[in-house]
Formats: C-alpha cells, structure tokens, sequence
C-alpha cells in the first residue's frame, strides 16, 4: 500500500469551510468574480484592454474566468510558467520580462507554434537570441521593448535607445515588434491614494514621452503594457497605457488591503488561509499549523480575518504564533482564516486553491504553474 | 501537442553545471556528504542518536542517505509530509509538532500501519483524538510529550503537568509513551558561539529538571528528542537529549553561515540557487531570474557565492537586483550562485534538486515531500 494514497483530496465539493483540513488556500468565489467583473467594467469604460497577470495566480482557472470577462489575454512572467495556461485554452500570453537564455529562447519558439507569444526586451542580445530560436523553430515571436518609467529594475530609457533595438528587431523577420512595456511595480504600494495619483501621472508622462518621440520618428505604439492593482485607475485615464496587466486585484491581499483608496477603483478581499490551532499550551497565545511554507511573509506577517482582536505574531517553518488583544484566544482545534500578506508567493506555495460559495466547498483549482520558474 | 510536454527537465547527467537552465536548486555532492559524515561523527562519538530532521529537505534521497549513515529515522512536521517518505522506505519517523484535529490524527493512524510513527502532545484533547484514531485504524501510535524549555512556543511547562497528560496517555492502550521532545528553535540562531553555549546549557538544564523530577516519580524517558544545527555540539555534550533533530547541517544556509562557530561543529555551504543575469540595461545593477518565487527571504537575502563583490539586493516574485561594489557587474546571459536565506522554506519552492558533483550533473532528486503541509 503505498502511503501518499492514504492523504485524502484537499476538499471536495459540498464540504462545509469548517471541515476543510489544513493549512488550505481558500477562494471566497463570490468576492473574486466581484473583483474581476468591476475591474473588467472599469477597463470597458476607459477603452483599455485588460491583460491580467498570470504570475499572481499561476491558475488556469482563473485566467478562463478573467477572460470571459474581456481579458485579451493573459501576462506571464517566466515562459514555463505560460505553459500550463496554453494547455488550458489561453490563446495569447505576453512574457511581461527578458529571457536572455538559448534554452528559454527555445521554449518560448516553440511555445509560439502553439499561442500568440510575445516577450520584453532591452539589449540587441536578447533579441538576438529570440531571433535565432524563432527562426529555428518557425515560429514568430512578438516582442515589446521594455522602458524604465521610474522603477530603476529592467528596461531602456529614452526613445533613442528604444529605436536602437528596434534596428535590431528589423534583422530578424520572425520577430514582430508590437510596442512598449512600460512597468512602475514600486508605486502600487503606495499607502496614499494621492501618492499614487502623483506618482502614476509622472511614469504615465515618462512613457507618454518615449511615444510622442517615437511617433515624431515614424514608429507607432499599438500597444503599451503596464499598470497594476495599485495603479489602475490612473493608468486607466492616463492616455498612454493601451492595456493593464493587474493581477493581485482578483484575490487582494494584506498589502494592498493596506493601501488608502478613497474614490478609487477598490477590490475585496477573496483569497484566505484557512489554518487550526494546534496548541495551546503556553499561557498568552495560541499556536496555529500554517507558518512559512504557507504563506509568502516578503511584505509582512498576514492578518487574521474578522477576528480583529488576534494578531498572526511571528512565523516559522510551520507554524504561527497568534496574540489576543482585548478579547479571548482561540481554542485548540478552532480554524483561523488568515489574509495572506502577498498573494503571487503565498500562491506560489499551494498545489490546489480551495474554491467556497457561501461557506461551502464548490470546486477545486489546481495551481498548474506552480513552481514554474524556468 | 501539449505545452507542457516542451519543458526540458531541469537537468540530465552529465551536463556541466553551466549549462543548467535556471533558476534550479542546485546541491554539492561532496559538500553534502561531508556535513552528513560530520554530523553523524559526532554524534556517534558522543552516543547521541541522529534523528535528521525532514522538513529541511523534503527529499527522500536526502533521507535515506543520513540513515545509510547511521541515522536512527527522521522527523517530520506534518504528517502528510511524512508520507513519500514512508513509500521511500523510512521506517521510523517522529512528527515533531502536535496535531489537534481528527483528520490529521486519522491520517497519522493510518500511516502508523506502514512504519514507525510518533508524535507530540502537549494537551489531553489531542491525546484524546490520536487515542480514538489509533483504536479506528488498529495501529500503535508513539507519543511524545513536549516541553517548553524556553523556546516559547508550543510544550507543557514543568513534570506536573507532563505527569498529567502521562495519565490521559495511559487510558489509550494503543498510544506509546516514548519520552520528551526538549526543542528551543530561537538560540539556533544566535550569533555569537559563547552564547549559544550558554543558552543551550540553560536549555538542557530545563529538560534535566524535568527528566529527574519524572525520574523521582517513577516515570522514565527513554528518548529525550530535540536539539538542532545551531546547537549540536552542546546538545551531544548535554547529559540529556539521547538523539538530535538537525536539518540544516545538511545544507548550510547564508543564515547559518552567518553564525560565528569557533571551535565548534562546522558545516560547509553546499545548496546554492543558480540562476541567470537577464538584463544590464539600467546602470549601476544587474537583474536575476531568481525572486520570491525560488528564493524565501524570511531569514533575509541570499549571498552570492565566491563573488565576494556582488550583492543580492532586492528580490521581487521573479527578479532580484545585484549590486557591485569594488569589481564588474555580471554580463547578460552570466550564471549566478546565490547561498539561500533559509534552506528549508527554499528547498519547499522547487520540485527537484540538481546533484554535482566537481561541477557536473550526477542526479536530479525528487522533492516529494514539497507542499505537504497537511
């Protein structure tokens, strides 16, 4: 008898929420489809194209949803990780990033027999390789040139450096030059909605620079990429950003949660851990079986939801260390549902997401890309 | 065709490790095997038992080549973490961490029918459900109770209360009192040598109290369990831990590295995360293809191996920013070493572990237990 047979599935459906065993990644369904039908409304309204990004989920499941809605398409940030979504139906899936590998090159050429592929780049020796590998592959391969609009990671700066590679572009017949990608990640996370507004408008004006003097030297923009949860708004009404590549909007989690929104397009909180107490015996807290391989703690611990006098106070490998103020501990075996601090990584961590309407189980996501990093 | 089926595997024998496509976790053979010969040494030496710990790895060829050493079984943290184990032929294996709901404790019934199994208690209701699950399924579950020795989080404090829950023990036939888990995870971590010493004294001195107040009421532990990388040497030393639950020596990581040792047992670095320079468009940094997502960080950034100039700096879902001080930034397309913050959330990232040895491809591991935190 073989041992792994004995786990029983994460859940199944028509299970009540209480009873699924844990630590497991739970989808509120009806805060979720919330989140993508006002983000796909907002994208109607402006003219913008939604192009959500498949880093935040690595779901198939999510992205058919986000496209039924209107999405284009989907983003992904590593071309293994775009795999599984081609398998599931995805038609059209920008690489939002460089590869500057043979071997990714290859997969990516391949890739694009199969789906309308593009990829990022910002020096003539990416291009070079994609070129080579889509010309042994017989595949095309759209490519964006990435600007840096005030972020400082990857990305050139200024038009002349933009038709720079696009010289470079030209040598390769199986390359199609579809644009810029234009991505600002820090000022997401920006606490003040006027922050936001401030800092969005001057990247927005950065890359709306690089187009006008492109357009001056007869190279048009079809299509410039950027923008997140954080941003959207702005980007939505900036005139420059032709499509959106939000991702963490759909599940929300603790950081963004803990953004300033006022007016702005805000979203629910859809996505918990649901964990259990599984020791009580220390006077002052209660110690909970969801730690580090649970939940991504990069920007900070995760909240526990509607419980707001308990406070998730310190992770390790496996467990949590849980703090009451002003109001009672939970009891040993009581399941804790917890607001994960970063949901991409948190997501990253689970093979399945556990789907709930109305508190009770009604489907099963596997995570297919998972781990896919390459 | 399907997607998926384009994706190489991460790596083949025989391949130089430059050609390994990345982000991949790499092992050093040698390394490795001279921290496991090391350790069991050691303990050998001073007639402690080694009981490394699983969680660390997650691999069952890790496992089986501590016990070909001499190790006694393992220890796990969950219970379905400990079941590829199991179907890889560990025989004996200590879930080190209480569990408090009836699933778990079903599940953990059941697998006591395939190999030797124990686990922690530090409450009469979880004896209660691991006593009523070993009944169901017809197995003998092995029970330890835990004490808190100044780590302060889960464990019973003082014999008293260890007398109490012997008694509840004792209504369950099917359930084995084997002795003490003693863990302080905290000092593990302590910089300074002289103070991890002391603090490790001061530890077992808690669980001495313990065991001879046991011993005065006729109770004897055969097994006190517990110890770990930081501490091994003092524990060996102890009088009282009879068998040791390091996981890290194994691997070493930046964090442990970061300990000062002296004259103490030392471990060589030998886990390292390869990864790729995807952009040197921005001045001043290189961008890697290794982030969040390959990388855990709770225990801060990864150090960059014999490139003593070159700083991870900033590490994003799939990015992380080097810096150079006093020498060359990496070229585009360069391969990277980076030493992981922590090996255990690390190693819980990646599905296989790439094997070299002298800088080529012996193996690529299985990490069958990644994910199972159930």
């Amino acid at each position: 008898m073989k041992a792994l047979n004995l786990l029983p599935p994460a859940a199944v459906a028509g299970l009540p929420m209480a009873q699924v065993d844990t630590p497991a990644l739970l989808l509120d369904l009806d805060a979720f489809e919330r989140n993508l039908d006002r983000l796909q409304a907002a994208a109607d309204a402006a003219g913008v194209k939604l192009r959500p990004h498949g880093k935040a989920h690595k779901t198939p499941a999510v992205a058919l949803a986000q496209i039924a809605r209107g999405a284009v398409g989907i983003c992904c940030q590593k071309v293994s990780e775009a795999l599984p979504f081609i398998d599931a139906g995805v038609a059209d899936i920008h690489i939002s990033n460089e590869i500057a590998t043979a071997p990714k090159a290859a997969l990516l050429a391949r890739a694009a027999l199969l789906a309308r592929m593009s990829v990022c780049v910002d020096d003539a020796a990416q291009v070079a390789l994609l070129g080579e590998a889509a010309r042994e592959a017989g595949s095309v391969i759209g490519v964006f040139v990435e600007i840096d609009i005030g972020h400082g990671r990857c990305g050139v700066s200024g038009a002349d450096a933009v038709l720079r590679l696009l010289e470079s572009i030209a040598r390769f017949p199986q390359l199609e030059f579809r644009g810029l990608q234009a991505y600002h990640g820090t000022l997401q996370h920006l606490r003040s909605l006027a922050e936001r507004r401030e800092r969005s408008a001057i990247a927005a004006g950065r890359a709306a620079e690089v187009v006008a003097a492109l357009s001056a030297a007869g190279v048009r923009c079809d299509t410039v990429t950027g923008g997140g949860s954080g941003s959207a708004e702005f980007d939505f009404s900036s005139g420059v950003f032709t499509e959106i590549q939000a991702g963490s909007y759909a599940f929300m989690d603790r950081d963004y949660g803990d953004n300033e929104y006022g007016d702005a397009l805000r979203f629910e909180h859809a996505m918990f851990l649901a964990c259990s107490v599984m020791s009580t015996a220390a006077p002052g807290h209660a110690v909970v079986d969801a730690g580090l391989k649970s939940l991504a703690v990069d920007s900070g611990l995760p909240g526990v939801w509607q419980r707001g006098h308990l406070k998730y106070h310190q992770a390790s490998d496996e467990h949590g260390v849980v703090h009451a103020d002003g109001g009672p501990l939970p009891m040993l075996g009581e399941q804790l549902l917890l607001v994960p601090g970063h949901c991409d990584p948190t997501i990253n961590l689970h093979d399945e997401i556990v789907c709930l309407r109305g508190g009770v189980v009604e489907a099963v996501w596997p995570v297919s890309s998972r781990g896919l990093s390459r």
